[in-house]
């Protein structure tokens, strides 16, 4: 049973201020709750259903958190999901990782809309991608939105929010700096040499593209071809076409 | 002023059964109803603000469709949208297309996602992709969530429902039948003679998968290779990915 006062708690963390207040977050459904598990992560409380308890005793016994058994009806209540029949988890919200100057980094200049940036972070982690980086304002990493569509990818990409120009600031000025513009160089005229052991894809607002403070930090400009009449792509679509033509490229050079 | 029997029809093409029932669906929002006014459709109705009207007069004067305007609060009641301050059309369902066996062809097996469809619409029209193929019981193309999600693409991109085998069995044997597997070919070592003017890109549903007894259709299997530790892509994603290596390569023979 989940108490009133549990529900309220619960649902409080639907909310940023809630977030903020509690410095806690939701992790929800089966898949996202068992990846959680079993990773490092500091769970403060966990509701779940009899039948998701029978599944996985060994792995519950293992944790130090309180587990609540919960209706399927009280799980959905207390959910941000349309219906969730499996599991909720509390977790505290991580620590910000060391932002890292080496390696590839995807940059994102005002995403706001959670679920491109949960994409985004399943995209990076699929590509190996080191660690997210987000301007201010962007959606946070705690939205509910956010955690459910990164597929359990926030457990292992770190994400930074600071100011772009700051992470660019710290940067070696050799670094390759791609950025996706509609009228840059064709991502597939790209070659291995333009790339190397770190650099940084940054993508831009859908609506406003990258803001023209930043452009002067990208020393490559790069586009999407496009072999049809749509206007334009999807943002985590976009990022993640971007991502695999660099590690297309990169993977090549490695094996020569 | 949108009328009580008014609200009651446009609300009745929210569901499959009316949309069924009328032959009829919605178009929302001010971009894809402006593409839709431009394109070769019949519209039936049009709701929108006066800001709308008096934007778009020309336009909406080569109309023989009746024009009703209406406030942002009775669009958003009209609306499958959560929040509509600009128009809402009513047009008439499209005939089926004559089914092509040339040129390349998006097949989709089982994807019962809207936003899904919508998107894979989108990417398809961007890489030149001549038509959809989807199986029985996939998302229809009249569904709200595909029409917004393809961003004005359903005005391009034919759509076929019918079933695959039956697709498959008209196709030339020589025609490439590209299909995404977890354990396939790295789509990163295709070459350009593997591919041709036709040929056929094949996506299963996320959770099962290209269905076994479509498999022996297949005769590419193909696999987006991964950097890092995601165990999965979105469809919409892959499907986008995939269409990048294929059109990268077809492009690069076609310059020669």
């Amino acid at each position: 049973m989940i108490s009133k006062n549990q529900l309220k708690f619960l649902r409080s963390l639907h909310q940023k201020k809630g977030r903020l207040e509690q410095q806690a977050f939701l992790v929800e459904g089966e898949k996202s709750v068992v990846e959680l598990l079993h990773a490092d992560w500091k769970v403060i409380s966990l509701y779940a259903s009899d039948a998701f308890i029978a599944r996985y005793t060994p792995l519950l016994q293992q944790g130090d958190y309180p587990v609540y058994p919960a209706s399927a009806a009280a799980l959905t209540q207390a959910s941000t999901l349309s219906n969730n029949h499996t599991a909720l988890a509390v977790v505290a919200s991580p620590r910000p990782a060391a932002l890292q100057t080496s390696g590839w980094t995807l940059a994102l200049d005002q995403i706001n809309d959670p679920g491109n940036l949960g994409t985004l972070l399943r995209i990076a982690d699929w590509y190996g991608f080191r660690q997210l980086v987000c301007s201010p304002g962007s959606a946070e990493l705690t939205n509910p939105k956010v955690i459910s569509a990164s597929k359990g990818s926030f457990l292992r990409i770190p994400l930074h929010v600071c100011p772009l120009e700051d992470f660019f600031s710290q940067l070696d000025p050799q670094v390759p700096v791609l950025g996706a513009f509609l009228e840059g160089d064709s991502i597939h005229q790209l070659t291995a040499d333009q790339l190397g052991d770190s650099g940084v894809l940054l993508l831009g607002n859908e609506a406003q593209g990258i803001r023209p403070e930043l452009q002067a930090q990208v020393n490559c400009r790069v586009t999407i071809p496009s072999f049809g009449q749509a206007e334009s792509l999807n943002v985590g679509v976009a990022g993640a076409i971007l991502c695999d033509n660099i590690q297309r490229l990169r993977a090549r050079t490695s094996t020569r």
